[in-house]
């Protein structure tokens, strides 16, 4: 396996995505960006134990002087505390516009590092490092930062794009199972939304993306960035098409919220989500029985949950009530129409929405 | 006196300044902004007790469902714990990503609003209505949106350019003589960076202002408009040229972050900043001791001070250590050389710099 490069095309703002084994330690890849030759790596406990080292050393073979900033782990760090403590570090060492923040980690880290890079000073560079599945196939690309609000999920962000984006294959190695499954659902959410072949590849190798066979990983990586970045490209702030990767994400987040950050990991949260919302279509016949079937098997398969925790109708509504998609207190959702295939929903059915969210 | 229409140029981003009295009341100038027929009106308790009711009223007429928020008064508030309550009342409110926030006050109130437009759900538009002489020189035209940390002011923001702007010069008939007096420090800015005719208009009729005579007042609005339209349409996010503008606002910064926010008035920090500038631009040669005095006049002419705080020289150098303006350790300057003409000395001589805040 060798280096795949693809390219997010935003005009002036494009820049590449690079996937493959071993990149942290390839510096040449971090070179081009470090003009001002000073840059802030932002990474939690866990990954800094297992990466920071080599992150570190690329960037000085760069030519970079570095300052480290650890977070603690966990989505419960994406709020506004840890921002302000974060700014407090950078201005203490007297961190200045032209110093690039390098985000190693999960969605957490790239989430709340990137938003960082969007406000520190009005803004400056920043690079993203995924280190999880769900950053490298999701969150790392388009530019989406962002911290969460007691009421709501990623309520408080900035469109920011990284400069690059450089997604090392090899950290994978070390992430637990848990947080493996949590990314596949984003990787069958491209599927579903977009892809019929690739869902109906993901049915056949889910399998082997469990037990991290390589060469599966880096096609089921690099087909959800293409998806991604073909899509961002089209819509970069979400006016329109953007909104179908939210496919699951109106239930997930809801789900996330009420049962308190960091205690569903995201992409379980969208798993239940996606099975939610092909059981919705379904009922309202846009999509075949067998069809919604085929999901929730293959979310069951890469050892996800598919049912929604109990909770109240009522707590679902408000929750879903303070949507980033939502106009003029209509809830938007997006559904399927069959596999492969999505829609933007303005105004979702509000008798079968309930019928569902009760059980029904 | 009828209405002045200036435009800041930004490609797609471009938007109109009106200028003149009444203009709350006109209903034609917000309606074109409003297509989605949803406003929040964020001002404090003084100004909501003086325009809100009006501002509400052409909102109304121009067809647009409001929601008012209404701030405690105060440079303090421009921190974090009150954007977290404003937008704790958005997403209770539902209000959506369509929604216009209308900003209606002073520089704090726009510049806190403007960075709640800049945040919520990742950007949402606004319109700046502002009601200090300050804020319709400066502070709501340009884009820059933001709030202070506790190690500096204006530290945590973000470039977010408003979909119009509208100074109604009626308003600054309630405006008390201190606040209106801090307003001329950003006018008298102007004419020293940029304009020298427009300095010498400023000397022969800066009684004429103090006493708000309302021809001398618009002319004074349009033309510091006019600067300032200028210099942001040439360098929107301050790679170059406009950091001009901030001519007196590093050792301004520093004052207002020493003193603690809100003791002194930025206007009069920043004037008390361009005398200490020009003082140093003269001791290093590139002023003539005679137009630095001249500015220190002009300055104290308008009812400003001149005089700096006694605060030891280390705090000084710490303080202004952290400015945006700065590169790799080295504190960037803005400087005359003569009235009318500024540059940006980006490694501002230590051993001056040191006897100036020693008061040598």
């Amino acid at each position: 396996m060798s280096m795949r490069t693809l390219t997010v095309g935003l005009g002036e703002r494009s820049y590449p995505i690079h996937i493959g084994p071993g990149l942290i330690g390839q510096h040449a890849l971090l070179a081009p960006h470090l003009a001002s030759g000073r840059t802030v790596v932002i990474t939690n406990e866990t990954v800094a134990s297992l990466y920071a080292e080599s992150v570190e050393r690329s960037l000085a073979l760069a030519g970079a002087t570095n300052l480290r900033v650890v977070l603690a782990d966990g989505e419960s760090q994406k709020r506004w505390e840890t921002l302000d403590a974060v700014f407090g570090e950078l201005l203490r060492a007297q961190v200045d516009r032209r110093t690039v923040v390098v985000a190693l980690g999960g969605g957490v880290v790239g989430d709340l590092a990137g938003f960082v890079a969007a406000t520190y000073q009005r803004g400056i560079p920043f690079i993203q490092v995924p280190t999880t599945l769900l950053a490298q196939v999701d969150s790392s690309v388009g530019g989406k930062t962002g911290i969460n609000h007691a009421l709501g999920k990623n309520m408080v962000g900035a469109f920011h794009q990284p400069l690059a984006v450089i997604a090392d294959t090899s950290t994978l190695d070390t992430l637990p199972d848990r947080e493996l499954a949590a990314g596949l659902a984003e990787v069958i959410k491209y599927g579903a939304i977009r892809d019929a072949a690739f869902f109906a590849w993901l049915e056949t190798n889910v399998d082997r993306l469990r037990e991290r066979e390589p060469v599966a990983l880096a096609h089921a990586i690099v087909r959800s960035c293409e998806i991604k970045a073909e899509i961002v490209a089209l819509d970069e702030r979400e006016a329109g098409p953007r909104a179908l990767l939210n496919f699951g994400h109106t239930f997930g987040h809801a789900i996330e919220a009420l049962e308190g950050y960091g205690t569903w990991l995201h992409g379980e949260a969208v798993a239940v989500g996606m099975v939610m919302a092909a059981n919705l279509s379904a009922r309202l016949g846009r999509l075949a029985r067998a069809d919604a079937d085929r999901l929730e098997t293959l979310v069951r398969r890469a050892g996800l949950p598919i049912d929604p925790p109990t909770l109240a109708r009522e707590a679902w509504l408000r929750a879903m009530g303070r949507d980033k998609k939502n106009e003029a207190g209509r809830i938007t959702l997006i559904l399927l129409d069959r596999l492969g295939m999505a829609a933007i929903e303005k105004d979702a059915p509000q008798r079968e929405l309930e019928a569902l969210l009760s059980g029904r």
